[in-house]
């Protein structure tokens, strides 16, 4: 847990007895490459932390093509959310890309440990401005960049990722044609 | 004000005497149709609430094009997030479509009503969760869906929208060109 210690502590001050607390909420779990952490279609029980590995959340279409939402790797927070905080069907699934190390919310201990701690609810309401911001600037970037510039951003902002991931799922996440990308690579 | 008290009351229980004090921090303003509230490279004093009226949220590419990330109409909270949130330049414009009547609120405000009332706290995590849902489903609809679906889902769901912006600006919003709109209409 102390990943998960050191990720609150830089946006909130907690002492030792806080976080024995709030860490109480959460349940840590160990998932193999290829796992499904949520499967599209069906109920989303948790919100995850990621301690260490790399995830993928993705929508299927009716066509079986897969669309790459985001990459969730080291201190991401990553869940369907819609579903998440609704109680509704998953509509994307999100699946371990490498072994995984989470640890595991449900929404009722979410909402018991915002009561609890003001100053968790806090630290979420910093998460999901960030959530928000990130996803203003991906909205920004599929409507006005061209898929070269969209992979020059990527990689500046996650440069290991090339190292991690294959070329369909980065063609997959920038949407553009496993060939379009080839023509980046080079 | 009692638009923001009626919304407000939507997520959180407030008394008159917390209201009045809420309310003091906001100021109402309201501006003429084709006013900036924001202007791409300058800075973002506020975040708005938007008591009556239309305004786009826009980024102006450097060939000129505009793309719309979002209509903020009744009862949406709006900003360029990123640049409110650290002090930067804005990376986008927000204009009104209509004449519009909108709360502002400074950071500064918005910070310190967070700390003198819990329940705004967690009423604005409530907003931002919200925002970040609404971006997770416009960037799977951005990946996933053609135009015509995007067309249909945004009448569907703000079906208002048609009379109150032109076809230049649904195209600007959903990411096509104005020609290919002009066929979805038929």
């Amino acid at each position: 847990m102390k990943e998960l210690k050191r990720h609150i502590g830089e946006l909130v001050a907690l002492t030792d007895d806080e976080f024995a607390a709030i860490s109480s909420y959460f349940r840590a779990e160990r998932y193999k490459k290829g796992t499904f952490l949520i499967r599209q279609h069906e109920m989303v029980p948790y919100t995850y932390f990621v301690v260490s590995g790399l995830l993928k959340l993705l929508y299927t279409d009716a066509s079986g093509k897969e669309h790459i939402l985001s990459f969730a790797m080291e201190d991401w927070w990553e869940t369907d959310y819609l579903a998440f905080n609704t109680g509704t069907m998953a509509t994307m699934s999100l699946i371990c890309l490498e072994d995984t190390n989470v640890l595991c919310l449900t929404l009722q201990d979410y909402q018991e440990l915002c009561v609890a701690f003001p100053k968790m609810e806090h630290f979420f309401l910093q998460k999901a401005v960030s959530g928000h911001i990130a996803s203003q600037q991906r909205i920004l970037s599929l409507l006005s960049s061209n898929a070269t510039d969209r992979y020059v951003k990527l990689l500046k902002r996650y440069p290991s990722l090339l190292q991690r991931v294959s070329k369909s799922q980065l063609a997959a996440y920038l949407g553009v044609s496993r060939e379009t990308l080839s023509r980046l690579y080079q």
